[in-house]
């Protein structure tokens, strides 16, 4: 059966704009001038779990929430959005957890063996991690690091726990 | 004034987590096998406004929607956790269309004139565009010629209207 998860976008969508209100006039650069880094985990409502709405935060997601990836997204959320502080966040079961770049890249060139194409692959880091408290505060410690973050930017590092929506403060 | 938002997490969360219910056993590949990619942007919310739940799909953001940026967490959400469908949304006032990479590489530059560790900003490519429409299509190209995506997955792409709260199919 091919995928057609698309074809449900549209009526939600019409209730949502039949309801859009005030927030047809919210400004470009985010209310709070915070941005939030998480995984793409399907799990992850990250309004909900922090009590954020619309206008309050860039909120950028990729697999494992890292600080690295999102770096291109930090800065021009700095330099040009006037965001002033980041909170990372990693969580409990993250697919990061469970591979190693060497193992994914195999799985890649062995799906299309005789596409050269395909051996792009290896010039990806995929950014895996073993450690889950210790892979947000690396990805803290590198944004506090790199000369192309604010000096001053207020960064926090967090768990959020996919089995009870609780996060914990690590950083 | 520094930055605190992060001192606001707390109590709306100790609220989510009370009443977690059954999304404490969710599984980790996202039931509907779908991907989606969007901007970090702070007036974007994903699932209220695509009528998508938790467990329902990946969310990947960054600055712009980019497909390109996305592209290692496509291929580990495709690849280890079963997505099978893509759905590329950018959105109107996007900042992506308001600058040029060079701009912004000599605003973080001549913040810092003395480092030479901001020269590192040069080797980034931040992805920026003109034309919100082909950009779509440009970003499902991109994806649908990958060789690293795979072969019949579903790809579309779309338009969000900040100021209406609807979206608009593109591709």
């Amino acid at each position: 059966m091919s995928q057609s998860a698309y074809k449900e976008f549209l009526a939600p969508n019409a209730d949502y704009a039949a309801n859009f209100g005030p927030k047809s006039s919210l400004a470009l650069p985010p209310a709070k001038k915070l941005a939030i880094i998480t995984c793409m985990d399907a799990r992850i409502n990250v309004y909900a779990e922090l009590g954020i709405k619309e206008g309050d935060a860039h909120i950028i997601r990729n697999a494992g929430g890292s600080a690295k990836d999102a770096l291109r997204s930090v800065i021009i959320s700095q330099r040009l959005l006037g965001t002033r502080e980041i909170a990372v966040f990693h969580h409990t079961g993250c697919g990061m957890l469970t591979f190693t770049s060497p193992q994914l890249k195999k799985i890649v060139k062995d799906s299309d063996p005789s596409n050269p194409a395909a051996q792009a692959v290896d010039h990806i880091d995929f950014l895996e991690f073993s450690d889950l408290e210790l892979s947000v505060k690396e990805d803290v410690s590198f944004l506090k690091e790199s000369a192309l973050v604010l000096p001053g930017t207020v960064i926090t590092g967090w768990v959020y726990d996919v089995e009870t929506g609780k996060i914990k403060q690590i950083v």
